[in-house]
């Protein structure tokens, strides 16, 4: 739980960092797994537009500034799992974050035409985006 | 912490759900920070404008669907401070879900349009509908 921020921008602590960072990949994996569902059940078009949406519009919030200073390792009861490699790769990680953010805003563009074969391929494409990061800066615990 | 929905979405845990609607409201709260630090201090429209598409985009993501049944109380270690209120009135939340979708896409325009003292009225317009939510159904702690 974290509070709202009412220090100035510039002074997240950086256990506030990692929350909200854990908070933003948790809200757009809620949403990939409704756009999921959508596809193995019913479609709502409506519904994975929203979810595609909001996933384009968290990846394009600027979470790289929650990646700030001290925020590599655990800090107290608040645990992170990003490795130490994405602090030292910066190059690396800007090409998968935007590549990421690409997929998100095609998702998002194509959802809202609607057609379900076409949102399955973009939906596949950012999952191998996300998937792409996790397997070289997240830890597996 | 919650690993990606793979099990269909009607199946989400009321742990799950608790989980993904603190998600939500966490990363609405990081933005909303921002645009308070840049009204504050020096404005960048597009910093402005992206964490306004954020949370519009989250606010209308359907987060309604994450207070299904079990999620008015703690579960194990996941505490929640929803009120039970919540649940008695759903007309009484519809509206203020509404005013507050209404607050988030009206803020998300203005900022596109860059204009400093119209963000701050938008910005104060927004913060109300968020409160006003809190002061009848969240717990202080
Ligand atoms: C329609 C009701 C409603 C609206 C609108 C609303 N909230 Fe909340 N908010 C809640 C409830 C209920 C909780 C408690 C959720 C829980 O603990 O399960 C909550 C929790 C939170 C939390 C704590 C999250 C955590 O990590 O535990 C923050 C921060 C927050 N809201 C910020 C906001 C902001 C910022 C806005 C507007 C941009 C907003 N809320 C709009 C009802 C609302
Ligand atoms: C550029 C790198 C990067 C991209 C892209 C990325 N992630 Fe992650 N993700 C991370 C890192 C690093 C962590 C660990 C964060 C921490 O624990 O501090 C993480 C954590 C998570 C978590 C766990 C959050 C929690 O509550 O602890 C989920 C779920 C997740 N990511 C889902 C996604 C999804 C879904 C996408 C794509 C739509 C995505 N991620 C894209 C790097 C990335």
């Amino acid at each position: 739980a974290v509070a709202f921020a009412s220090a100035a921008f510039a002074d997240l602590k950086p256990e506030e960092q990692i929350e909200y960072r854990q908070a933003g990949y948790s809200f757009m994996s809620w949403n990939m797994g409704k756009i999921k569902a959508n596809l193995e059940g019913d479609f709502s078009s409506d519904q994975v537009s929203k979810a595609a949406n909001a996933i384009a519009a968290i990846a394009n919030s600027g979470m790289g500034a929650l990646y700030g200073p001290g925020t590599d390792q655990n800090i107290g009861e608040v645990k992170t799992r990003v490795k130490p490699e994405l602090f030292q790769n910066g190059e690396d990680v800007g090409q998968l974050a935007r590549e990421f953010m690409d997929a998100a805003d095609n998702l998002a563009e194509i959802a809202a035409e609607g057609e379900k074969s076409e949102v399955q391929a973009a939906f596949a494409d950012l999952g191998s985006a996300c998937k792409a990061c996790h397997k070289k800066y997240r830890a597996d615990n």
